[in-house]
C-alpha cells in the first residue's frame, strides 16, 4: 500500500512542540493584557454563510480567494477575518450586550488563495474592537492603540519595541473635495494610495496621471507623501477640521502613554470598513515583517445586519505573521521553550510503580510540570537517555532503595549532581531551581 | 436593502460573553493539568487533504458527513477529530519527536452531517495521546485515565465527580475465538455490541440471532452484559490472559489514584483505531450527558503514513458537549462570570482625561482587570448606569475635585459605599475585595 503524505497542505502552519510552547506563551501574555483591559473574549464560528462573508455574486472569482462550500442549498465558507463574524454577532445580540461593547477574538482565519512566502492560508489574528450605538468618542480610538501597544509590549523580550503611525480618512476626503475630484476619481485615487507601497513611486505617478490628467492636482497629492498636510493648512474648513482632529488625537495618544507615535497620511488600510482614523504598527527591530497590527474607525459596522448604527474602532494583530516569521528566522531564542517538564520520574521496575506514582502525583499536586517514564522494565540507561532528550531539568530516580527508605534520588540534569532526599525536599529543590 | 441573517448556521455554537468567560475559565484549568502532566500542546491545521481524512472513495456519501471542498486538483476538508491529524504529524516528525511522545490538542472539530439536538457541527474536544515506537507499557493507559480524571476534577465545582468504566477489546477477541465464530460474524457482532445502547436489548437480541443463529452462543454473549466475564474463567488461555490483564490494569489504576473505576465489558468505542483496553468517563451528577470522555489503546496509529509502528493510548474529552449543555441547562452558576472587569473608571469631562488615563494605566499595570468609560462628556447618570450594567465590582469616579487632589472616588457597586482615597489605596481596596 502506498503511504499517505505526511506534510500539511501548503500554506498551513505546523509547529514543533517547542515552537508551540513559544507561541502559546506569547499568546497567553498578550491575551492577559486584553482581558485585563476589559475586553470580552469571543469565540465565533469559523464557518459563516457565504452571504455573510461577501456581498459579491461572482462566486467563481470569490472562490479563488476563500474556502467556500455548499451543504444542501446553503453556500458557506471559512471566515477570512474577525470583523465579518463580529458584525453579525453584535447585530444579533444588540439587547444582550452592553455598549460601548468591547470584544476581542483570537482565532484562526482562512484565505483560499494560492500560498505565497510569508502568506498563510490558515493563520491566527488577535482582534480587539470597541463598538458604540450611534456614538463613540475618539478617546476609544486612542485606547485601542494604547492597548495594542501594551499587548505588543507584553512580549517585547521576543519582538522588541513597536511604533505606530496614524492616518486619516477624513483628511483625504477633504483633500479630494478641495481638489474638486469626481466620485470615480476619488475612488480610483484612493485605490492607488492604498497600493502605493506595492506599486512603487513611478507606477503610482503614472496611475495618478491616468486618473486625474492634471499635473497640479497630481503634484498636490504627491506632496502629501513628502510633506504631509503642511501645504493644506487654511485651504478649506473641512481640511482644517481633519488636520486639527488628527493633531488633537496625537495629544490624546500621549495621555494614554503611547510611545513612538507619529502621523503618516499615507496609511490607507484598504477601502472596506474604515471611515475615520486609521493606524498601523511596525516592529522597530523587524521592519521586514511590514505591518504587525493595524486598524481604524468604522462609521457603520453592522449596516448589512441591522438598522441600528454601530460605530466602532477595531484592530487586528497579525499573530501568526509575527511569531512564525520570527521563529523561522531565528530571531527568537527557543531555549526557554525546549523542555515540556521540570521533573521526570524514572521508575526502575514495575514493583516500584506504586511509590513512583505517589511521587508523580505529589509533584503534580504541587503544580510541578512532571511526567514519568512508565516502561518500567527498561534499563536505567534507556530511561536517563529519555530524560536527557526531553531536556527535563531534574530526573527523580525511583528504585528499590528509594522505595524502602521513602526517598527520591534527584538528579540535576544540567550539573549532573545527584542527591537522595525526601519527597518534600525534592519538590523544594525543583521549585527553587 | 434586505438585512442579512444574524443567527449563526444551525449546529454552530455562539456564546455570550459571560458564557465564554465560563468555558475559557474551565478550559484554562483543564489545560493547566495537561501541561503540568507533561503533554506537548499541538495546534494542527483544521484542513487536511481528503485522502488523509478518509480511505473511502465514495465521496458523495462522505460529503454528507464532512465538510469537503476542492482547490485546484486537491480535495480537502475540515478535520472531524484530532487523531487523524496527529497520526500524520507524528509520522512526519519521527526524528523531531522524543518517544514516548505525549501530545495534547484542544481544538475545533467539524461534522458536516445535519445538526441534531446536542450534536454540533463545530465543537471543541480536548485530546491527550501517549505514543511509543514499537512498544508502550499499559502503565501509560492507566496514566491517561488518571490524567483525564485529574483534568475533570480540576473543574469539579462545575461538573461534579466523574467515574470511569474500562472495557477490553482482547476479551471480546478471545471470546469470539472461544465461540468459534467466523470473521464475518465477529465483525457483525462487534458492530451490534457497539450499538447496543442505542438499539435496546430486544433489537440487540434479534441482531445476535440473525448473525449467529445459535442460541447457546447468543446467550453466552448476552451473559457478558449481565454477569461480566465470570462465566469465561478457565475456558481458554486467551480468555484467561485477557481477563487477568484487565484485572491487573484495574490494580494499576488504583496505584495512580483513580477513583470510581470499574470494569464494564460492554464498552466498545466503535470499530476504528482501538485494539486494546478501552474506557469511558461519565459525570456522576450528569448521566444525561452520556460519555464525557473516552479513549483506548491502538496498536498501529500511523500505519497509513509510515512503516514505523506507533503504538499509543489516547482519549478525548467532549469539551463543548459537557460545558455548553451544562450552561444551557442552568447547571452551572454563571454569577462568577458575569463581570468582565473589577474596576471601571468613569471620567467626568474630557478635561480630566489625563488624570483618568493615569489611573487606568496604573490599574492595568497592577494587573487589575479594568476599563474606562471614555465618552467623557456623558452625564454621571449615564456613566454609572453603564458601570452597573457591565456588573463591575468598583467604579472609580474621576472629576475635577479628584484630579486636583490626586484622589479617586471608589464606589463599591454592591454595597453602594463610596470613599475618596489615594490611587494606591484604591488599588488595595480593589485587590483586597
Amino acid at each position: 500500500m502506498d503511504l499517505k503524505p505526511t506534510k500539511p497542505l501548503s500554506g498551513f502552519i505546523e509547529l514543533l512542540p517547542a515552537q508551540q510552547r513559544c507561541v502559546d506563551f506569547c499568546a497567553a501574555r498578550m491575551l492577559n493584557v486584553l482581558k485585563t483591559s476589559g475586553f470580552n473574549m469571543l469565540d465565533l464560528p469559523a464557518i459563516e454563510r457565504a452571504e455573510v462573508l461577501t456581498d459579491k455574486d461572482n462566486w467563481d472569482e470569490i472562490e479563488t480567494q476563500m474556502f467556500l462550500f455548499q451543504k444542501g442549498d446553503t453556500k458557506m465558507g471559512l471566515r477570512y477575518d474577525g470583523t465579518v463574524g463580529l458584525s453579525r454577532y453584535v447585530a444579533g445580540h444588540l439587547n444582550d450586550l452592553v455598549f460601548p461593547f468591547r470584544a476581542s477574538q483570537f482565532s484562526k482565519r482562512y484565505r483560499g488563495e494560492r500560498a505565497q512566502r510569508g502568506r498563510y492560508r490558515e493563520f491566527y489574528q488577535m482582534d480587539m474592537d470597541i463598538m458604540g450605538v450611534n456614538s463613540l468618542s475618539t478617546n476609544y480610538d486612542a485606547e485601542i492603540i494604547s492597548v495594542i501597544q501594551r499587548t505588543l509590549d507584553s512580549v517585547s523580550e521576543f519582538i522588541g519595541e513597536s511604533a505606530v503611525r496614524v492616518g486619516s480618512r477624513p483628511f483625504w476626503d477633504a483633500l479630494f473635495d478641495y481638489l474638486e475630484m469626481t466620485d470615480v476619481q476619488k475612488k480610483d485615487v484612493f485605490v492607488l494610495i492604498d497600493k502605493k507601497d506595492k506599486m512603487g513611486d513611478e507606477d503610482f505617478a503614472e496611475g495618478l496621471q491616468d486618473t486625474l490628467g492634471d499635473t497640479n492636482k497630481e503634484n498636490q497629492i504627491k506632496s502629501v507623501f513628502t510633506s504631509g498636510y503642511t501645504a493644506f493648512l487654511n485651504k478649506s474648513g473641512k481640511l482644517d477640521l481633519a488636520i486639527s482632529e488628527l493633531n488633537d488625537f496625537m495629544k490624546t495618544l500621549e495621555l494614554f502613554g503611547v510611545k513612538n507615535a507619529e502621523i503618516d497620511l499615507s496609511i490607507a488600510r484598504g477601502l472596506a470598513y474604515y471611515t475615520g482614523l486609521v493606524f498601523e504598527f511596525k516592529l522597530l527591530n523587524h521592519p521586514e515583517l511590514g505591518t504587525a497590527a493595524g486598524g481604524g474607525r468604522y462609521a457603520d459596522l453592522a449596516g448589512k445586519f441591522s438598522k441600528t448604527k454601530i460605530i466602532g474602532v477595531g484592530a487586528a494583530i497579525g499573530f501568526s505573521r509575527i511569531f512564525v516569521a520570527l521563529m523561522e528566522s531565528g530571531a527568537i531564542d527557543m531555549t526557554p521553550f525546549e523542555a515540556s517538564v521540570d521533573a521526570t520520574v524514572l521508575c526502575m521496575g514495575n514493583e516500584n510503580l506504586d511509590y513512583a506514582m505517589s511521587v508523580l502525583n505529589a509533584l503534580r499536586d504541587a503544580n510541578v510540570a512532571s511526567l514519568a517514564y512508565l516502561d518500567a522494565d527498561k534499563k536505567f540507561k534507556n530511561q536517563i537517555e529519555y530524560a536527557d532528550k526531553i531536556k527535563t531539568k531534574f530526573s527523580l530516580i525511583i528504585g528499590e532503595t528509594e522505595k524502602q527508605n521513602q526517598l527520591v534520588a534527584v538528579k540535576n540534569m544540567a550539573s549532573g549532581e545527584q542527591q537522595s532526599v525526601s519527597l518534600v525536599d525534592a519538590i523544594k529543590i525543583i521549585i527553587g531551581a
